[in-house]
């Protein structure tokens, strides 16, 4: 740790942001670090050989560096709900996050025109279950094309299979409509009524190869009473699935996430 | 509907509350309703029957009538953790609740001193494996004697049978230390840790044959994030769980609560 | 009360929805009922004048009748702020709400091309000290034009004077970002970083005579911390604001809110 | 912030904790760190000498050195509303926090008796207009008897001259039953009430030289509707009311606020 610090210090980086966490009971140490790179003494090009060099090597370090100024591309799966896929073009139009959506994926046609006014490639991709496969490969392939960096699952409603999902590993945000671990899979909203809840949830996490098990972003919860009807329940979650997976996807631009042990470390 | 209210008004009673809830997916209406008795034409110990021939025998109705000068009689039930029982204690010296504690059993002695110090009969009744039933039975004869009306397992931790909750059906509150149905059974913190959550809870419920699964009366939350240990959730899950069930005893005596199909109305 | 339900009932009315509060202190009673007309024995186009006739102007009572396929004729105000006027918009694409919006009028021509996908008029009046009392009379001309039934204020901006609200009593809807009476004016986010606070929010409610003052509709709020700045709770602060806007404006379509004495009554 | 760690490291202490935050705007940096000290180099009694000379005399820093085998020693003020002193008494008895409480002090005698039972100190001193600046002096008196570290106002209702609170500069924790800077002074449920907020909240802050003005530790709200009468935002707020304050004496106890521009910085 001190390591790092001086490693910024002495090559006159000014640092804007430190936070840390210890994990005492696993030993692991985790770090994020942001600096001015005005007075830096090394190149934006070399700095990774040099930290690896000089600090990471040493220390045997996961580590990752950013620059501030780049812009990832992220791709939006959607099917036919809309408002996360509405609040997030919302987001992107008003300029709210630094990322660039090349490319939107559905299983349906629906929100093709929408799409289209911001300039968006619409992929309109049907699943079935023999064709999923194939579709995947169709998918990775557009993703490929267009040097997707990470995906958000706009309520995709479709299951990914894990060999998609490998290729990008806690690079894709889920959004689930539940309170997770409570009501995983399908119709949580109708499981929620019949338990006779009075708080329900929505849960943003990276996909991985267990359904909904993934290392949890962000969650959020409302109130509800016996009065709310399953209706109810879907109307007052959905504005809370599209702020927690805004969140998660906010956290993810920031890079404030790390991910270890199916648990996420998250820099506020 | 229009029975009651008549029923009240044409006999000169001044409603004072009156709440309903219907059930159109089930076809079951709810009402809670309040009224005064000061000039009201029926004697007090008239009032049921008067009611349940002029009103509800008509309609089939389930119905209760409870005196606003009734103090119910609450016994409860506490092992080692005293939070939840301190908190409990407290209200009661301090009179914020209408109630009635004659009678608290424990399989520990440690709160023994506290008890007393409220002229509360404190009873020490080690239960295990072999001698529960035993133990049981004690319990339902302490509880008679005292006439008690309702119990408070304040994070009681001991398993009762079937037989025990049947003889109070939806008059045994408990508290558990998650948010159901996410962690029940034992050790929800460290699920919770494990899981990597990013919120906790607590939910009050009254207990029926099925572990954690009886009809829930409260839930509330409380943010955590990666800083937090096993040990920090326990701390932040103490005083939530003390006031979820100090709401849901609230509830309980303002006869709020309404079970049906293992859900509860909760009238506030 | 039994009126009411006794109109409904005797002529074949049966309730899908009954919610009551009764103002103790000030002996004030409000109902919100809902009922089914398919069997109903009156008119839609006479069930108003026999209501007033058979009950209400017995009583005295304030009373509206409203059917539920009318659709309201919302306007929209807006500035150079655009999250609640895309999330407004993206709720009105996906049909969230039974509504019609055919006019924005806005100071700043910003949004046009938005406003313009959907169909809707949108008209540029731009406002000074010393025009406002004749573009106020503009505005007023076109929701004549358009039959506007209310107005959202979705961070306008702009102060508008009383005649201007008289013309529209409990019918302009304005969302301000703090949690009110707290930070009134400009700048709260600001205020509430110099104050330090550890929670912001955001209310909506009714326009009226004096700034920030009218009556609270909804109000949400999120936590923030000393690693806040004031940008970050500018950006906390527009998701609670669309939120805590987007739910009165639920509200008030689904006649929900009942005003008096400068506070409400929202009947969930 | 190298040569901090440089210290800790350099001389052999494992760092178990560490937080930091940057003040960007005002150019302030704050730093908590524990370390142990099984195989520290320097002596317990000299390690702030050597800190000192070495670290902080260079970079003018203000810093504080706590043990955390120290048990500080806290004063209670209360007077007649006993929910937060039983809540704190409760965390006493069960062990909860790390302090000794020698001494509560009060203008009425109502609660003495539940301070015996734990054998703290019980000081009864009714103030009037007249006497104040007498029983202050006496309080003064007694705080430094019982070397009083803080001091808690648990509900105490009366003011505190600037004398008295200068003694003590941020270390005297007050709770104030609203969510400040709303509804300062007295009778805020009142208030609430009247203005019809849909939230209300509790803050505990140090006491300083204006009413209700001090630096805010700790914040929470709870939802309130047109159904809560003023006795129930009372209700609901006390049980706000002692997890606020509670909160604010945990963090005061682990030295996790640091106080600067009437603004706390708390890490957690």
């Amino acid at each position: 740790m001190i390591s790092i610090t001086e490693f910024i210090y002495k090559n006159g980086g000014n640092i804007l942001y430190l936070a840390q966490h210890v994990d005492a009971e696993r030993q692991v140490f985790f770090m994020r670090i942001e600096w001015d790179l005005d007075d830096f003494a090394i190149d934006e090009g070399k700095i990774g050989e040099y930290f690896a060099t000089l600090v990471a090597d040493r220390f045997s370090m996961n580590w990752r560096l950013h620059f501030s100024n780049e812009v990832p591309r992220m791709a939006l799966f959607v099917s036919k709900l809309s408002h996360c896929f509405y609040d997030i073009l919302a987001r992107y139009e008003a300029g709210e996050w630094q990322v660039e959506i090349p490319l939107i994926i559905s299983n349906h046609a629906d929100m093709r025109t929408a799409a289209g006014r911001l300039g968006i490639e619409y992929i309109h991709l049907p699943v079935t279950r023999e064709n999923r496969a194939e579709q995947e490969r169709k998918q990775l392939e557009l993703l490929q094309q267009h040097r997707i960096d990470f995906i958000v699952l706009a309520r995709y409603m479709q299951i990914l299979s894990d060999d998609f999902i490998n290729n990008y590993p806690d690079r894709i945000i889920n959004i689930h409509h539940s309170f997770l671990p409570a009501f995983p899979g399908a119709r949580p909203y109708h499981s929620a009524h019949e338990r006779g809840v009075k708080i329900i949830g929505a849960t943003s996490h990276y996909a991985n190869a267990e359904l909904d098990a993934g290392p949890i972003i962000e969650q959020d919860v409302v109130r509800v009473s016996h009065e709310d009807s399953v209706e109810d329940m879907v109307r007052k979650g959905r504005d809370l699935e599209k702020i927690v997976l805004a969140r998660a996807i906010w956290h993810h631009l920031q890079h404030n996430i790390l991910v270890y042990e199916n648990r996420t470390v998250v820099f506020e």
